[in-house]
């Protein structure tokens, strides 16, 4: 095994100081290939704030995550050595210096050779961390799950707040021309010029949640594939998927995906060339005392690990 | 663009006294399309009260609410004006002063040739609006989303109460023979004898959930325009949906729709002539933190706006 | 009438102290057909506790159980005599003597000639009501819905807790060979080796999750007909029911079946012998103040009293 | 020791159907002392509803009471026979009926010799108790600790509200001349003629909070036992406590009393000649998970038990 | 009455859009006497957000707040015209527009002769507020309730957060010297010469919660008024009171006062020249359903209206 | 700087892996002063569990306390290498090898020149920590804070419960004869014999909550003071705060300490020979999403500490 998860036959799942996934907290990468990464930052947020206490409450759910997938047959844990690399340090106040916060905690990982998989925080913190893995792979394919497009522009004035970090990716070169996916777009919008134009004229495909649940998750994932190559940066909003089945989020948007598709959507990208990941706008407060978003935010970051083992086996 | 939403680059959505989907609160209805009117009652119910204060949280969650539908292909308040014309001051000890009480707000928007829009409340509120509807537009075809059928008789020796406001309805004659359609009709029932018999009597036609979850939203769409024709009142009752989706009510019944079946629900119903809708037996005491019922409540009355909003167009 | 239900025309749903389903509370269990039996037992959870207040809660919204189902055309009520037979007093500190005093507890129903119906409790109950079924009516038929497989070995030692009961069944000879069938099972696991070598060895019949997704209700349903013969045991575990549906568990899954699924899914082994059966590992404290958990736990023990009627009729 | 408690050591607190302290579910009241009768109605409530359900959850909080009073120096269980006489089925819908109601179920138990113990339900359910104590026992002496004075008019044309009970019992003279007192007032309240001109024609005593906590409790315990003589009835609104420990209401009111103060209030009426009390005004919606309103109201009424108990002795 | 509040006989206090205790939502600041005035933002930060969604829910509680001071004598209505002047939208991200957009919103209502009474958000806020008062009256003093001294310096290199709002305050000449008052102070600090250096040499008035609690209210409100003198500025952060009382806070502290001891705090400053104030760091998310902590925020807003009507008077 | 807590000037305090007090996690306990070692046990509750979830979230509301003591006026980190020494791997099912691990986790550090203190967990807890520290020190002063005695007997034929660890540490031979002081006792109890002759026999002082009330905190630290010499454990069982300030926790019992009266409690100790302490009974899912009876526990432990650093200084 090369990961030295906590067992649950030796240390029972609620002891302990809790880390993600029980794995060791490591703050030296080296020779570590994915570091899980905690951004703990939410004053991107135009809505309703809390994704900062999203790591902690994640890394508390995660307790549960056991160390084998039989859905994807593999094992990470014994295919990976994947550590708990704590939380970059991120300054609440303003978004400037936390943006280079996040961006060189992140750099540090990739520095290292690690695959970072980056947990959220408000979804502005997408940039900075895309901004770190372009600088080390070039410009990526970039699939989102998401209810929101968040390339829109400008917010009072400022050009960084969670709305718009993959128009700045974008205008910034980060991503690769035509490897732009999203999935799961609905909602309430402001006009096809104001949501899409911008899009379309960057070659942005958007999968919305009705042709998702139409087609089904087989024939999303083919959509998905058919237009990522090369190295891929993986963003998960855990707003795609529905408020019943994530009710702790900031900006919820019913008529979404079932954590079950979720999963499987996931499980359909094994085989991609993952270089970084995030998943973002977990906010624990607007959950239930079951703390079911958390828990389904840790189940998903065990399917990204699974697709990265999978990539390397 | 005809209604004066507050927008959130101009002031964050979190900001101002909450109207429904920030509309400016108006009780002038002169030239005003669509009336959205708070029912404020729920001494009508027979389980766990609380929809009282429904209108309150669904103003508050309804601060999300975007102005265009994209898959409605419509932008509701540029075709229409819509305002929050505030709420009916319902008194509540007793329900015949209520039921005066909110005829009466009905009334008064219907007089100025808005489509009122009623925010209960438990369904005891819908029978009032239906006597204001009718006496304006003559017996109305019904659309009824709900878990229970709400056509059962005297309760503790009164006429009124939240399981009987459509058996009043038929025996006052405000509805169109045959034209009357449930659907989510679902839970442990009295017996054959004691719910359907008077349904069977007046041909009312019940889709039950199996019948809709087997066939799909299109067909059950289908089969709900087939008996639907001129003008028609829709009435949501928010246990149509299942607790995962809608936990914040007082009647909860397990097994129902989920929050995309229901939009898709209402899409389906574009091009009929709504002359008044209802949505009801939102209780947000029982939700959690994230208040996921109200915000769907909020967004299933966007998806009327857009029917009413296609058929003037 | 055999069953004394309250009637909510008599006495509103949420008056009177709370029983199962507001039956009698009988502890005399003569000429009685089922017995609804608490086990407020805990102390097998190996991660997060509080299934021992779950018959409480599930009294609680078995309130607004009715007396008919229009989906499996059965009045149970009126076809069986069915009781609270209020707790076992299970002592909470240890689980020796709390297995004993549940396996004398369920005894009594079965040597009256009462079918069980016991309301856990942490799934560690089961292993004292099937050595109690056992007894009666030979080895048994098990059909188990679970997101957990729960025939695991030791855990710190000891033989019994709530991840082994089905292991011990099967090693004390109390299931029949190939009758034993698992639905719903997930999560991340252990391993091949670690999970499933004993099922293997043992004839289990596992349904995975993707599998029964799938597949669809009905040709899970028929797999897991196919299977089981003769007196059967049905436990269901809460937990297989995704946790948007069931917040209110120890050990929560995502992923699950949808309420409508488990519901259908019950609703298709009319016509087996149920001798005894089981609902555990409702946790009301991970619930919301909708208590959908346990609304949904009143329910599928509806809908297992109905089929229990149909076999009777 | 005559009732008949279940006690812990042989069946542990959290099983077997709640009742009131774990006394015996009893609705044939010859040769009872005192008679614990749940009046599950709120549709008298002028705000927040919900103390329908406070029965429910005082009858689960009340399984901690046990039998002896330290600081009273008496078991009432021994010196009393104490049993729960079930809820009045009130009507939930209307007040008249429910006024009738409740009056029938109150006089059944003083008929039989018994003293009420009423649990509310909303503050309205006095008026209907005092009536039927009164017709027993002539006008009585009424102590009512409270934040507000509920003896005002009217409300939207109705006489009958939880804001007027005690202004209707001085106007069908079931209160004693002088008699009446009323602690813990507080809270913005209309005017001195709106509030206070009523009173003060009725030589009702109030003891505002202010005058309570600078006095202390030992000193306003006597300015209560000042007035009152002969048969008393006693009516605790738990919003006289501060929110902080009773938060589980639907007009609380800050800066109330503690919970201490509360319990030393009650144990200075020791001697009166208590005839019937009431508590009400318990909301367990508005209340946290761990529910510390019903269980203070559980320990108020152990208080009063006491009191009646010594007076016995 | 100069005031016009939506009155209970009237309009029940659960109906119509929620304004702050029922005033009208008014902008145009002509001939208002006080100006309540929402500044919802909580970019300031450095734990636990949501301050910024205070203002909508102080708006939701204040509905219970009736006209009439029996405590203080006044009915702040009639001698003050008070509006809700809604929100200042305030930019979320970042902190340096909102600082300015604050200030502006503040001077608006003081240009025109009101008194702002500002409802945050976190408190980070009172520094516009303060600069905008000083502008116009010169030099203030000011009277603080606070666990916390929020005399601190910069945080992560920047000068603005909710813990450095009053040194910024004294280094720009903004309060008068000697005029300074702290109450309420507590908690695990930092040490003498980190917490108080800059305090002792600023002349800054103490009063550790300590020596409030053993002097008691009546002592420290003289030691107050000892200190204060010409035009005053009132800050009450939510968290001085005890979390028992006021839970829904970011940064609470245990220990501090009760709401009795704030209310009577407040009533003992009666006749200061009172020239704008505010009540901040009212997070709802950290309260429970109840909702206790905006109540009392709104309650104390009353006392506040009171002491600035008696002012006038 | 004995102990490196991290400090929000270089890391945000939501931020990071919580720890206690933000102390590193460390399990070699050479030259450590102070072990905090948290024992997640509930499985010796008789009522609602949840005790084994309070480290992990006392480790997150411990996050806030920050180093200096004003009022105790000594920096405890300063003074003393504290840290967080992990959780002692309590096996969950049954009671005698969890007594076993806690046991053997104390004596490590007691070993190691290590004062632990221990968080539990529920108060079973404390007999094998006494065995550790007894067997170290010899017999032990004993200072107990508590709403109950938990001097009882035999639970369900079993010696060891959260109910008896007192009386089993007389038993053994771990308590100084008249060293033992109890304080906070109160609520309903089982009758002088049942409750106070085994601790008359052993010369236990109760000082019950009336009496602490009434004499105030001063005079309670005397007497406490009076009875206790030499080497001591002090154990605070959280329920003996008031239901107000700790809802968090299985067996509340209302009418307890306020926050202050516990801080000023403890204050009152120092200067004891404190050589092993504890605190127990926080029970998370009792508490609101506040937390606020975690936080209480962390600063309950942090006045511990310095009482702990006054005694070395």
């Amino acid at each position: 095994m090369k990961s030295k998860q906590l067992e649950s036959s030796d240390s029972p799942r609620f002891a302990q100081p809790a880390t993600f996934m029980r794995l060791p907290h490591e703050t030296d990468l080296s020779s570590v290939d994915v570091a899980i990464i905690g951004a703990p930052f939410d004053s991107g947020t135009s809505y309703r704030p809390g994704a900062r206490l999203g790591p902690r409450e994640i890394r508390s759910q995660s307790s549960l995550i056991r160390p084998y997938s039989y859905f994807q047959k593999v094992s990470p844990f014994e295919a990976l050595r994947v550590v708990d690399a704590g939380d970059v340090d991120v300054p609440p106040v303003g978004i400037d210096k936390a943006y280079e916060a996040i961006q060189a905690g992140v750099a540090r990982a990739l520095d290292k050779g690690a695959i970072p998989m980056i947990v959220g925080g408000d979804h502005s913190i997408s940039l900075p961390c895309l901004r770190a893995a372009a600088a080390k792979h070039g410009p990526l394919s970039l699939v989102q799950f998401d209810a929101h497009i968040d390339t829109w522009g400008d917010y009072f004035g400022g050009p960084y707040y969670h709305g718009s970090p993959f128009r700045r990716a974008i205008e910034e070169g980060l991503l690769k021309e035509g490897g732009y996916v999203q999935a799961g777009i609905r909602g309430p919008m402001y006009g096809e010029e104001e949501d899409f134009a911008f899009q379309n004229a960057h070659a942005v495909t958007m999968i919305d949640i009705a042709q998702a649940k139409h087609d089904g998750v087989q024939r999303t994932v083919e959509r998905i594939r058919e237009r990522v190559a090369g190295p891929v940066y993986i963003t998960f909003d855990i707003d795609s998927v529905d408020p019943a089945y994530a009710p702790g989020t900031g900006t919820p948007e019913v008529g979404g995906f079932t954590s079950f598709e979720a999963q499987e959507l996931l499980r359909g990208l094994a085989g991609l060339d993952v270089v970084a990941c995030d998943i973002v706008e977990v906010a624990p407060q607007f959950d239930g005392p079951g703390q079911i978003t958390a828990l389904l935010a840790a189940n998903l970051m065990f399917e990204l690990l699974c697709v990265i083992a999978r990539r390397r086996a």
